[in-house]
């Protein structure tokens, strides 16, 4: 069925205008002035944003992690990130050394697909690289259009990459257009301070951030950067936390190299000194790169005005406070990592971003969604407004006031990290390719209606578009 | 009349797209995929780009220079940049101590009112600041809608303002909401450099770059964004040449400062070799600053790729190489700085930028026209499409390759300084507020039909543009 | 007559150990353990430290300022600084525009000659350059052994050069084989900030500080950088007090630049809240550049320790707080700049530095003598223990614990900025050219004992010593 | 036998001055002008320089490698040395994992204590860290008097350790008050480079440098000097070759941390292009690091001359070009890696900095003895030229020319790396412990004289250095 959005100002991550959509077959139309169909329902947009749905190109759904699985499954997890206005996800597919790259992808289609009410895709991660590996992954691109790899350099022993599987993923990458993806913290440092920490009977929540400092993950995102020179590949450093590692980014691209950086809204919001919680309430604050000193937050900010960061991921990986965070009581090492993020973190983008003068709604925009699109080889179907892109589209109110609560979340976790904070602006309505899936603030969407994406690889967007867009 | 331009690929500063565009009372009505409207004229842009009328940001047109006058006034100036894809240009504007500013804002109305084919505003010269200078502001800034002010730090004892002028120049226009346009080269030093040049016999051309070094200019753009960050205003650094000049910038904006820089195709692709040329054919290369050593160029290409530079100017000031030039046979200082730039400033960005996959076409865009509406005050009414835009377009035929040729430009001056040189892509048609202004490659515009454009505010566009775009 | 220096630890810039030292006719003729000579005095250094006597190569004696005279003249500012340990210092010799150099430098004799109680020397500011100056300068070298200038970028209206002043100077500093210094603040902006603090009402002390901001600093810096690399010249920075003009000497010298820095003691202790002291009692740290906030301490430290600062100057130039400083009472500007330093540089370095483990003995020595007397063409008959060197040797007690205060001091002005200081180490003896100046910590020299040392040039240190020293 | 050294110019790391010096029992008892003793031999120093013997850090003598042996060992390689003007070395003693410590200490000791004409120490490889390592470094720096531990981040499945061994190996060393020394090179991509030019069949010399890019240099120099950072401990980098590696050296000292550089003659003045002689005379040029492009060697002079680095080593490690070197004809990973260096180390320091301008003879002095010796704990002992040091002293004839070539050199290889090169200066008599060892530039030590040094802990010489010389 038509639809036609209707005096709404129009957001890009170029234009700001008053115009109407006209959305047909789950896609953008026409857009013009005062447009007019009977045969169209009509969305009022008046006073409001129309913005592309935003995408969150990092979120670990129904993940296995430390014997416990992230609470916020494909259904939570995407009803929550649609209230938030997200209309598309990309998840990490986690594979196991020595078995079929497809086996982990099909595990991840299984416990998607019925599930979604979203379109999404999937990252890959590479454990090792050898002959084996090498030969599945023209297929993991051709055939399942995941054109994005992810490398761990901590989480030694379990996730950890050595340095010469980042750099031959960076070298293969080159050769068939794909994106690395990293995970840049030093894994051996870490794991030996987290040893002496429990040595010294140090247990509690903030010495999960005292054994990761800053220097172990701006050494480790330099490392990723020169490699990736060195391959004449392409690097995008996820969740970015602090100076070392941003200034790490912008000495790489003052070199010509090609790396992009991701950070989160805990962040750029949310310090250090929350691990230090009582009542074990610290957990709740556990991420891996975890929270920084505050100074850090300013230079984010900055980075993302700069472009030397360039796109904001939520790394929804949520835990419950009761029964899984608190696993780790007595050994922090235990705390699941991770936090419920992807349900506000285009709001808190927006208030503190937008609201605030750090950032421009054009920026904001880029940073939320067209960027990633374009990074991730989702553009031009996602990520924008313009005619024949997908219909994924936020009707959002930029005055309302709202307190961010458990309460009022659609996450399935018992707490959020953002509890009690005020932000400005909140997605009213949000149509996926056309459809409803949030109407006036409620989910009216369809479980599992969600579609995946095989996407483009990474190359095709560096070079001149022509070829690619006048097809 | 309406038009609809079909079948084209329209690409702005964030998208890439198929469709088509209805114009209607100058203005961008409409963008759908088959569109059809019995009273519009067709245009045809199958297999074309579709891109926003490109803005020069800096051009002196009619200008007095060194007794002499540039070559290109409004008219031949404005009919080149439509040729080349331009449909905006922003003249800078002199103004003599001492005098009141709105006489030679006059000056500058009297000599392009009646001229320009294309739409067209002004910058201001600050030669000094003093109370009566002080008072005469704000009138510029409502009356003219002139929102930007040029400093120079060099042309001593001509348009060389001191470092105290700059400052409050500085403060004046953060309070104003103005952008200071610095022209950064250290000219006491220069003065001293020619002085001992001269007395040394060394008159030839090259003896113009050899006494306006690199460090000179990096030097007053490290001090012009030093001030600009003590004043927490804005600057916007015209024509930087050089790795030491982006340097400051890039410093500069790490450390949050608002600091702009804009290059010019002939620092991209041409170098100090130049001005050796035999027969004083060095002097078609005079500009300042001056062309620099091959190896800066690469520095200033991923630069505008990581956005420590941002826009692309052509510093449009030609002479006649006969006539004009050679005023400075036997005395490199009397050969009048600039060059005849304004046609094909889009065109080399383009076939160098883009076709050589330094560049995205949205970067391309918002390079040559987007960042500049917006770092003027023009947009959205300038620098993209979108609805409700003026319908200022450049139907741009991206494979055609042609020589760029004096014989076949459309400049007054009696040469070309990239004479010879093969780019691939070229502007079929331009159309100005919806009028052809260019058609098949023939100008059939209207001479004196280009109006005057009273920009915005600078600060406007730094916060949310809720209030702004809302009205 | 001869003394044996005996049982004390030699430190010089690069070696300690334990041996005694023969002085002959006012020279060092032996060193070696257990020495004995019948007809020598005995000076006991045993548990004391044995150093070569400090160079304070930053004073203003006796100098006008703001229409009173600097406290200390020769007598007093050179007795205190025997006391601190010092056996030599550098004074700035001031001159007027229009003006032959010889008449100043003929003035700073006079009040020197006569007074001076340890062996001094002169610095000569150059104000201007025309092609009398330049005429004068060979003479000030040859006659004089004044060997380096000094040039100022603040004190608008006053001392203030312009840049091409200051390059010229570079330029034939480079020829002639001098250093050029020089005040590395923004005055034409300071200027600004001053008028308008005053327009406000800001009259208190602590504006003197905040119309004199570290960006005006880093800015100059920078500049005289650039601009002595740009000569292939030489530069002195004196008084650096901040990160940002670190950074642009560290920069510069990575490129290669011969660029040396000096700070001294109140920047690496002090800090920028004392000019907030009730009863206008802020006046009393009213130095040009202004003391900074604390966080600059550890960069200038550091500094000391890398190399990137080099020496250690008092910048003596001491007023009463009654009398002088007062005269800055609702008039920040009228406060005269300076205060009494020259008796506890040597010591605070030492207790600060040495003691707390920021430096190593060796390198105390170097900041605060050696290196000071290779820079400015003293060595090696200033500035080292070694065989043939003047016998200006300091017996220090590393242990002794002392408050500093105005009730002890020997400066003239009557108060101490230190005042209330603990710091550990002194004086004992200290010797002029074999002779007692300070005995038992009483002075027991003779007024206008101290002789005019004539200077070697610059360069001549940086090339191979071999012709130098074997003659 | 007591010793008078005449009329020589004595030249430390702080001084040039001309004394004679009297030796007694082995060490340094007086210095003087005009020196007498009739029981003193006169050692005549007449037109030559008189410096402290060179220190060489970096050894590596009859070390097994690669299936075969470096060809000099503690006597060729000492005779060598001492003509060459080192009258110490500390060579590398390599460890097996698993075996002890002591094992592999005894072997170094075995195979120098009966041959070596000069004295010397060791450093000890650490190649992993666990209970048992940990329960044997205090009896090795208490017992051995080695205090300095040596950590490869290359040579995979050989040397190379992993990132957790090096945190550790710093955090211990700190505790024990010992230098940890690194080979800054990333080994897993190394070893990938490898693997792929070996089945590309690029298997000559010139290899070996392209599959050891800076950038890979540069990152683990980076990755040390940060987890140094981090440890709070201190760091030497061996054998630093390029500017990306300067610049990470740079950057840590410049945020305070301890770290050291060390770059060897070789890097200074030869080339890349050395590796693609014919005739696999390219072989003869194999060192890792490899040599860098010609830029890369004006960076390393000024980085010795601002401190970036400190130290010059040879990185001895000779092999035959015969026998030895041709290994690796067909198959660049088998040739040897290393070269002849030893004698000439000193000789080309001087005559390339010295006496072209880039250093003065205080800081050849310096870099080549002084800063060595401070630096490992031999200092006073080893390292100038000051009363109650060993007589370990060098007269240098500083004019003599001559023209490096295997016919002439004293090491045992049969090629020298830089035959050919003329340079200016040598020894021409050298003393150890007041003996002579070099005599007229003939060798007339005795096999074996040369005496294993303990060695003081590294911490000692970053505080003050009162206790530790007034004992």
């Amino acid at each position: 069925m038509k639809k036609i959005i209707k005096n709404g100002t129009i957001v890009t991550a170029a234009d700001t205008y008053k115009a109407d959509i006209l959305v047909e077959d789950g896609k953008i139309a026409l857009i013009g002035q005062d447009l007019s169909d009977s045969a169209a329902e009509v969305v009022d947009a008046q006073g409001h944003y129309v913005f592309p749905g935003a995408i969150d190109p990092h979120t670990h759904l129904e993940m296995p992690f430390g014997g416990t699985v992230s609470k916020d499954d494909f259904e939570t997890g995407t009803i929550a990130a649609a209230h938030g206005g997200t209309t598309t996800v990309i998840d990490f597919c986690l594979t196991d050394k020595g078995k079929p790259l497809q086996n982990s992808i099909d595990q991840w289609h299984a416990k998607s697909h019925d599930k979604s009410v979203i379109d999404y895709s999937f990252h890959l991660m590479i454990g090792e690289i050898n002959e084996d590996v090498l030969e599945q992954l023209p297929s993991v691109i051709e055939d399942e259009g995941i054109t994005s790899f992810k490398v761990f350099m901590a989480y030694k022993n379990v996730f950890q990459a050595d340095d010469g599987t980042l750099f031959r993923t960076l070298e293969e990458a080159k050769k068939l257009g794909a994106l690395v993806m990293v995970h840049a913290e030093n894994g051996d440092v870490i794991d030996h301070l987290v040893t002496k920490a429990l040595e010294a009977g140090q247990t509690d929540p903030i010495y999960h951030a005292l054994t990761r400092p800053p220097e172990v993950e701006g050494e480790a995102t330099n490392r990723a950067a020169e490699l990736t020179g060195l391959a004449d590949s392409q690097l995008y450093v996820v969740h970015v936390t602090c100076e070392e590692a941003v200034t790490a980014i912008a000495n790489a691209r003052k070199k010509g190299y090609k790396v992009i950086g991701e950070t989160c809204p805990q962040y750029l919001v949310l310090d250090q000194s929350y691990l230090e919680k009582p009542n074990f309430e610290g957990a709740k604050y556990v991420w891996s790169p975890p929270l920084r000193e505050k100074h850090h937050q300013e230079v984010l900010w900055n980075a993302l005005k700069t472009g030397d960061l360039q796109t904001l991921g939520s790394d929804q990986c949520s835990f419950d406070f009761k029964g899984q965070k608190d696993l780790g009581k007595g050994d922090f090492t235990k705390i699941p990592n991770g936090g419920p993020i992807i349900e506000d973190r285009v709001s808190i983008l927006f208030s503190e971003g937008v609201k605030k003068g750090r950032l421009s709604l054009n920026e904001f925009v880029n940073i939320t969604s067209t960027k990633i699109a374009k990074t991730f080889g989702l553009f031009p179907q996602k990520g924008t407004i313009s005619v024949g892109a997908d219909a994924d589209i936020v009707i959002f109110d930029p005055n309302v006031e709202r307190t961010i609560s458990v309460e009022t979340s659609h996450m399935a976790a018992d707490y959020n990290p953002f509890e009690g904070m005020k932000v400005t602006g909140q997605p009213v309505s949000v149509l996926s390719r056309g459809d409803y899936v949030i109407k006036d603030k409620e989910f009216v969407g369809k479980i599992g209606s969600g579609q995946y994406l095989k996407r483009s690889r990474f190359g095709e967007l560096t070079t001149s578009q022509e070829e690619l867009y006048q097809k």
